[in-house]
């Protein structure tokens, strides 16, 4: 069950990079939500290669089917089954990896674990396993707009290497962050990003940064204490994307070195609304969501693979030397934005659906 | 199922702060593991107030009992319920509580959330709740000897607000984290941590910090992509602790700054071994381990109560003030060492046991 | 989690014969339900041994303490801990069988399994087990009225070896089936069902029979398909029980003779409701309840206890004989009304969750 | 998650009747197992209609394709997608239904859950539904002959309506079984079985009967009490299948007439191996297997769909009559029984996993 998501939005992804294809399987989804395959359609788009200048030229289509549970544009409360065929097979772009280990892939990991993997382009740790969490995260977002009109969760760039963008995560929409190819909602410090990766690009090298996210309009109530908090499962789901090493919500790893009596959120009265003034706990106390934007972020290690010769270790127990070949991202966050915004939405509507089973009233 | 954790070796734990008791129940902890009271009392006494100069000084003996699931001084193989008494009620410290909601504590989300709470002493968004999983994880550890008996997950206080320690994650040991009341790793500092403790104890405001933890002589395979990666269960059970804000495995949020060529870990043979020059990933690709330590941080923030008057809001939503009564920890760190150290093994011995029905040959 | 049943109502239940207790931890219930010990003591009297004279002859008292999940008299929405605890110890009844293996019963059985076992007073496989079913199922029962104040779910002997009772499933009540100590639904027949098992309890022998339940009042909708249908759940429930042998559910293994247009039942219109003629679904159609009356029939065999000697084997593998000792039910069936009944709501509880969380309109 | 069935050896079946297709994904299949389309494609064989003179005249090919998981003909421990397309569409022959619903069938229970149905051939609760479990079953299959290369599972029809067949359960093959269109494995009724479907499918009626199973070779030792006993996951298994109406193990209803004395059975020693002289048990003591053949019966009612007219009410809520038409299996039986082996081995699989995790030494 380890390519299961969610308690009651239950979602199974399937697939390698080199196979039939991949996808997903949503049990769990609510009758009666209006969905087509245009719905999916736009996020796996955000999500594909091949969109902009600064992802990797690989031009993969990622056209979905939705296989089962919905009829006359509307979902049944049956499983929802999404496939996306591969289409760019080039196994042979991968054979020297079929011996070699990739410095700081699942290469070797996989082997370990597995006692085999399947070495065409990644197999099931490649990328192109997010586009069945991608597909399921669509449909999460239509569950939520159906419960919760005013929701809304939006992620962007927030820094590449160490070029910080300048962003209120109050006011930022998704319009502005779309606007340009690196997906930061600073328009100033878009041009400087780009160019950053081009450059990195050029050299061979790579290079991460930082996504952060946020949930407006979200009601009081979400999370379910103690095992189950609202940031505990966005950590995981945050932690289970490729190439992610931290999280943090609300003042994170910064706001250790401040006193309570300056860290701590004082509730007020806004109208029937209780709010707090400041906004340190990041929208969540007690692993429950209070009302206020739900405010975190994570952190991307710079691509694997680069295009120089690297040391390293072959199936065979001897150290040898590998250099990157094939089309690859030299950053991943433009194309991980969309990502993060999907493993966002699926622990929401996950969490609003158990909510609604247990504390409605 | 909020209060549960684990797939195979699965928790579950009860209790509120005042009410008969808190404790947990095991389900799927395999048979024939040494155990007795005493294996689960060392560590309960580690997590307990009243331990030091610079804890609260609450004084609960916590004292265990284990009530089903072990014979002879085995595990049968059947559920390990534990229980431990709740003996320091005094729930009139608390009564203030009932009508008002703590600033960036609880009170407020559970009452949206639930409709009602018990105001008693925090109810179960206290930190006595982590008595049950402290226990479970005592039980844990057994497991993980039986099964791999070099295996060591250890955690140590990293830094007090501003005050860094100075460890070496290969090397430090249990002793030396044990021998000073703050649980650094690092003696030297250990003194400088205490003092700022009491002064900020002193002056009724509170104090966060990080904690590293590192596990040592994990196998590589563990780990069980694509959700269930070990760095993605890390990330929920370490944000699942009361208090916590943030989790990085590796280089995290600092590795974002580096590039691709910089960041990778070349592999090499040792013998018979594949291990990696550096250790940037912290010890997992792919979400696997791979031999190497694994290495990862917790952000503690200050603690919420302090002794000064905050503004807030009342239950029948009013603005109002409250002040901080009753003994609280102004750092709780040096407490949440064992729990980290808990929900360490509590993964660890849920992943080999995945590991063993699946994949081991 | 082979002790944990129910997605969203779960309960984890615990304990062995001999040692501190048994009990159960609920996680799932919803808040503000009205609960007190009481509650839950009307159910486990039920149950409990010594009631009567044709059951055991040891005198438990079962009384049961909640620990943790309510507060001001009513749930609080987190983990419902209960406990009892064992009081009539006499381990030295069962020494033979830590030695030898009972014919029919678990002893073998758990010992190929798990390597030990705890033989005093079978453990684990005692039906001592069910009190932490019976103990939360009473809480279930609460969740129930709260949600649909017209479910009611009622079982009663149906047949003793093979003297049969007449029953109308329709029409019987609670206080007709607790009007006699076989807790049949017929009267008529309690007497020479009495008789019989007194008989059989003379000779040291011991018999079964069947137990019939039916829930009546349950709304059109509840039922998971594809597997998780409510009359598989039921099954699964039923079969859980020790000592059960069959399920069956509306015409079951007699309806197999008929043909369709015999079998079929047609509905027809009732003011706003849709009915059916006849019911030989027995009130689930594609794993759904119809808002027919549910009716099922679970068969138990007779006690694997009888006072005379039969041939065994031992724990060291050569052929031997034991004779039954202690105090033991010679029919078990009137204790285990209570149990169906505790099961049946256990399901009902668990599914209308689930059918609140993603088809509640 | 109700579409979901294992704990570790997880599946998640998809797909209506009309659509893009029906499968499964199977979440927990260790790696390494040799597995091709032909594995699956033999198992659908026996499941698809129009195979015989006595199923359904549809002719659907149910031609499977692996979509991932496995490469070079062995599985890599990553889920397994399987996809069969649906062909033969005839929604219009469907379109009476859209309004009216079929007595005994799934359709108003579908509404009333649901709120709406894919009233094209049944949708969800058409039995191309198992298609997705006989595919998945196939795969279980070869990873019990992996780890139980001794271990068999057989199925076959014990009675069409009062038609019964005399049949060994210790010495039944699967080639006698398959020797006869009905699947029973006594030739001598075979033909009068034959007889008996072709003559009440010339009437326009249908017929119910009783499939027997039995595992040969299965260990001691498996099965996870309480709930998760084996044979009451066989039990919720069975009564998965659309048309079950019952569940019994070994003595099943007719022991409830035996005394304890005559229905126990008595352990003896065969040179190493603990066995029985009678196996009223059925196999599972305890809820565990006992090493002896475990024994099991299920009831199908006869065929809800019928060529006569018949009273019933309409999506409006008005009385009114509908006549079955289409291409239906007058006796579902024989295409059961590959269905009843499937659920029995998804069972043992998962039980083996789940064993082998926390028990195997």
């Amino acid at each position: 069950m380890s390519s299961q998501l969610g308690q009651l939005f239950r979602i199974s992804t399937f697939g390698e990079s080199h196979g039939g294809g991949v996808g997903v399987v949503i049990d769990g989804c609510p009758p009666l939500i209006p969905l087509s395959e245009a719905d999916l359609q736009i996020e796996l788009d955000r999500r594909r290669p091949g969109q902009s200048e600064i992802t990797t030229p690989r031009n993969e289509a990622d056209q979905c089917e939705i296989l089962s549970g919905t009829f006359e544009g509307k979902t049944l409360g049956s499983p929802i089954a999404v496939l996306v065929r591969n289409k760019d097979h080039r196994p042979e772009a991968y054979s020297e990896m079929s011996e070699k280990y990739r410095p700081s892939h699942a290469d070797y990991t996989y082997d370990a674990k597995f006692g085999t993997r399947n070495w065409q382009g990644g197999g099931r740790s490649s990328a192109r396993e997010t586009i069945g969490r991608v597909a399921a995260a669509a449909v999460a977002k239509k569950v939520i707009k159906h419960f919760y009109p005013d929701l809304e969760a939006l992620a962007w760039v927030k820094s590449i290497q160490n070029i910080e963008a300048s962003i209120d995560p109050l006011t930022v929409t998704a319009e502005v962050i779309e606007s340009n190819v690196v997906r930061t909602g600073d328009p100033n410090t878009a041009g400087k990003m780009i160019d950053r990766i081009k450059e990195i690009r050029s050299e061979g090298n790579s290079i991460g940064g930082i996504i952060e996210g946020v949930i407006r309009g979200c009601p009081p109530g979400l999370g379910e204490p103690v095992f189950d908090r609202l940031e505990a499962d966005l950590a995981k789901a945050m932690l289970s994307i490729p190439a992610t090493k931290g999280f943090e919500v609300g003042s994170g790893f910064s706001g250790t070195t401040l006193t309570g009596a300056d860290h701590n959120d004082h509730f007020y009265m806004e109208g029937e609304k209780v709010r707090t003034h400041t906004n340190n706990s990041g929208g969540v106390q007690g692993g429950i969501s209070n009302g206020e934007p739900i405010l975190f972020r994570v952190a991307f290690k710079p691509t694997a693979t680069i295009m120089s010769a690297q040391p390293t270790v072959s199936k065979n127990r001897e150290d040898t030397e590998l250099k990157g070949r094939g089309r690859h991202d030299a950053c991943v966050l433009p194309r991980a934005v969309p990502i993060v915004e999907a493993m966002t939405n699926l622990i929401l509507c996950d969490h609003l659906l158990r909510h609604r089973a247990l504390c409605e009233r």
